[in-house]
């Protein structure tokens, strides 16, 4: 397994960034968790409110603790809330379950974390994640 | 009371992983917990996602705290939403009241742990956990 | 790096048994956890009281939380016990440091998890869960 | 007062792991916070093990949300332990009361937030986080 490396991260993290300069997102916060659900790299652009901390982390923390990425938890959410609500109960409290939370793949498939935003829309949140993903070389898994 | 030996809850996980491999399962995480709801023993299968233990062990802990298998506390879940929230939050968070939880009884009746397995659909989970606890002889309760 | 397989945890855990039975200890339980700290096999020999899941992880989760085996952390939590008091809180109170959680390290010293032993003196569960370790033909570090 | 950039916590980080290679540290983990305690920034070295985002952000949130440096956090937490037990407790189990929590003050002496680095000895962490702090034009304010 290669492991995620703070150099990629920090790849992960400017590209998002850039690609919410092109898209004219509101100001982001960005997580990087590698495949044990772990903090790699935070940032927060100045402007974004306080708790995009929380929220980043916890849409990449459900998509690397369970394996799929925000599209497909927040359908199951949507589908089955009492199970998502549980989830996140057992876990801690620790889960976002919606868009914007998105598995770092290797070439192989293999997960090496995920990347979590939060600032402006779910959807946008995810085009920064994928675009970060993409720069360092990886594959994106939106769910 | 009969007590639900390691012995015994090894079995059940090599039971449920046999089923797993005839049915083309997904990696699973299994968790067997005694009549006090206490962990005997776990076992993660390479490949699984981080959060099973605390995923298998809040289906079968939903089960053996309330005396009612996966189906039934799912049941609820759905009906009456507000009723499982407040059970998981007085528990301390431990309940994922889902399909996959199942009660183990003894040729009485009378309940001596519950399984709680997960990784795959939670049909597929619950049948793994109902093999288990057959091949150790006991009664599997679904709900 | 090394994942840890769930056949090395068994391995793991049926060596420590083994010693148990060598050194005429009373009934353990076995967590082990992955670099990531999360639960890979846990095993609770009949007789062992029910809180043994718990302060087993908790040794092993201390050590691969923070990189040191149990005996450095133990010295730490004597020499600066709001410290270790501090690291528990933070961590979510996952934290036992004492003696009994030992490193699991390769050839190369790269850390692949952790054991942890409850069950008897802590000395005695230490060797446990050395024997376990190199048992799988890994590098036990205890601290 | 000034707000606390993520150009400047950028350039605090940087500047604290230039300093952890000119003394030879181990692998850190650093967060900045802002005078809220929220956090701005997080990085974590290769090789650091996986609980540092907790650690640096409690050493840097008990700073900031107590209005002193970790100094002399840890001078009151040895001197009246049952008090910063209390106050770790009321803040929800976020704060470690220990050298390695730095203030960061603006030229009139207002607090700005706080960095906390964790990997090496407390002793180490502070000096790093000292010179971050300068690197960015501040005062560091150790308690």
């Amino acid at each position: 397994m290669t492991a995620l490396t703070l150099a990629a991260a920090k790849t992960i993290i400017d590209a998002a960034f850039a690609k919410g300069v092109e898209l004219g997102l509101r100001p982001l916060g960005v997580s990087v968790l590698d495949a044990g659900g772990h903090l790699v790299a935070f940032q927060r652009q100045d402007g974004a409110s306080f708790l995009r901390p929380q929220m980043s982390a916890g849409k990449a923390y459900g998509a690397v603790a369970i394996g799929m990425g925000g599209r497909r938890l927040e359908a199951f959410a949507k589908d089955r809330p009492h199970l998502m609500a549980g989830i996140s109960d057992v876990s801690g409290s620790k889960i976002l379950s919606v868009v914007g939370g998105v598995l770092i793949r290797d070439g192989a498939g293999t997960i090496l974390g995920a990347v979590g935003i939060s600032g402006d829309s779910s959807e946008n949140d995810e085009a920064a994640a994928i675009a970060g993903i993409e720069a360092a070389g990886f594959t994106a898994d939106p769910g």
